[in-house]
């Protein structure tokens, strides 16, 4: 099997830069002097290489290591743990980005459907997706249910829980789930429109599974996960199990080390169909660039990768609908929530007026 | 249930940190602008709360935020996500500190066995402990095992996988393992020093636990595993699942974003016994300030949670034995890996040099 180029960005001097990648690379391989190991394969496949050094300019550097992809031993986890284990506690460093070998992209093998399967589920083939989320988390299950059957009311095509909504006491998983999902329902068979509800899926593997389950019970067929926080072989061991899921990534504790265009990479490469995250000009503070190239890395070629739908999120509004599509064209989902919410009684024509935009809008 | 006070440390001016520390308590708790919530609960209870804002220097402020105790529904990956979900994306942002309540603290339980049952396990009741590292990655099952004797010939104490050693094809988890236990087993009753072997987990929740069982079947009761990337609801099922190991906690991942002591708190109270971390002088950059933090962090009075013993690790050398027990007195485990293996066919006497150093130390 060949080999993972990972490409850290360093702040270093021009002096130290050198030395500084040959300790970047033994760290993510080997992890100790090289002198005292004479086994012939760990010399000539295991220890990390460096490739390349290049000034990225600002006073730092994009350091190119080579990693042997026979590390990874197909497990999600220790991909990350290849990527950036020890490295990510340098505070001069982050994961900046990464090419892997045709065979480790089949092996985890990315979305189950993709874009196709999200548009599928909306009967939306040549626009833009709409999303809006389920909050504040505190509210009770009839509460988030009735914020949802406006949502589907205006015919929104994705409503997600908001990532803080787990299983709290005073709004338990199983009977929240089943309320919201109720409700869009029953707005869906008035709107004549397909609107789908994501809930987050928190715990161990075990209760993820288990929320699986209630959630299917409950017609759903779309979820949402962070990956960060529910363990990344947990994430692909879901992606696996249920093919006929589509499921949205949310970027919590994706943290500041990690590129976000390479994070969402990587999220679709363990099977994320849409990947969450924050548009610039929004609450956080990643720039147009920045957005442009998670897009790419949602969605360009990539070994036979399905493409996964960027979905732009974070303190969006109406007004942004035109400047954004112009931004992202057709391949988006546009995730409007607190704004939405702050319609109130008049949620369901504030979402109407959110999907007739992105309806309405001229896709070149 | 009362509330956690989290403590972010924000790099901003003097005028804007107010604003700044209000849309971290809303980021972090309701996520949606304040105006439209009515909820009598939410606006008590949930909206978290800006409770102090200290300027730290150096351009910081210490912003002190509430938030209620109930939005963590019992879970140990939404205590992560409670704490730093979205700000973690804020590039300007650290994780400074947590002050958790007493029920918290009782509901998530800490170690199992702490720093007595380490100690019980080999035997020292009133000194130091030792500990090294198996690597590296890439060599075959039966070699890792001939160092795993040798370490134990010099009666280490415990014998760590490094966090590298995973489920890969040239050496995989179960073959690896119940040779590296054998040997250390053989050369034990050959020096009776009790030595324990402490294999890595790695993979999903079903594929730990069924490490867990190998390790069992093999005669392990000490495990290896590192919580940002097993995902911390997996690490606290496992605490729970098997109160007769101890589990040493591995900082892959960290990050430079959430304070090391913190992460150390941390993974005790999810059930850490032994806490692996960069110690200063080595091949990270943590600060004397910080591992001494961290040491009062895994140990210190705590809500009655078991003290946890820290380890102080990478790039560590026997010259620096007497500084390090001067520096963290005897409830410690000092770690050294790459520096012992590069002594080859001399790693039994390195190994008994490093352990007798310690024990002849005149402990205060």
């Amino acid at each position: 099997m060949s080999r993972l180029i990972v490409t850290y960005r360093v702040r270093s001097d021009a002096v130290s830069i050198e030395a500084r990648a040959r300790d970047i690379a033994t760290e993510q391989s080997v992890e100790m002097p090289l002198a005292p190991i004479d086994d012939a394969f760990v010399k000539s496949e295991i220890i990390g290489t460096v490739e390349g050094i290049a000034d990225s300019g600002g006073g730092a550097f994009d350091v190119r290591v080579g990693l042997s992809a026979q590390t990874i031993g197909g497990d999600a986890g220790q991909l990350l743990n290849m990527l950036f284990g020890n490295t990510s506690l340098h505070d001069d460093v982050s994961l900046h980005d990464v090419e892997i070998p045709a065979e480790l992209a089949g092996l985890f093998g990315g979305p189950n459907g993709g874009v196709d399967a999200l548009r599928r589920r909306v009967n939306a083939q040549s626009r833009a997706l709409t999303c809006s989320a389920l909050k504040p988390q505190g509210l009770p299950p009839e509460d988030l249910a009735a914020i949802s059957g406006k949502l589907a009311e205006g015919c929104i095509d994705y409503i997600k829980d908001d990532h803080g909504l787990a299983d709290q006491a005073y709004s338990p998983f199983a009977k929240r789930v089943r309320a919201c999902a109720k409700a869009a329902q029953n707005a869906t068979r008035a709107s004549g429109h397909a609107t789908r509800y994501a809930p987050s899926l928190s715990g161990n593997l075990d209760a993820m599974r288990l929320q699986v389950d209630v959630a299917r019970d409950a017609g759903i067929d779309t979820l949402l996960i962070a990956p960060m926080i529910a363990g990344w072989a947990n994430f692909q061991s879901l992606v696996r199990e249920n093919r006929d899921i589509a499921f949205m990534s949310h970027p919590a504790l994706g943290g500041a080390q990690i590129a976000p265009p390479l994070l969402a990479k990587l999220f679709r490469l363990l099977g994320a169909d849409a990947i969450v995250f924050p548009n610039f000009g929004g609450r956080f503070g990643y720039s147009p660039d920045t957005c442009r190239a998670l897009a790419q890395a949602a969605l360009g070629d990539w070994h036979g990768v399905k493409p996964a739908l960027p979905v732009p999120a974070g303190g969006m509004t109406l007004e942004r609908v035109p400047e954004l599509l112009d931004f992202y064209g057709k391949d988006v989902m546009l995730l409007i929530g607190g704004s939405l919410l702050s319609a109130k009684d008049r949620l369901a024509d504030e979402t109407a007026k959110f999907t007739e935009a992105v309806k309405r809008y001229s896709y070149r």
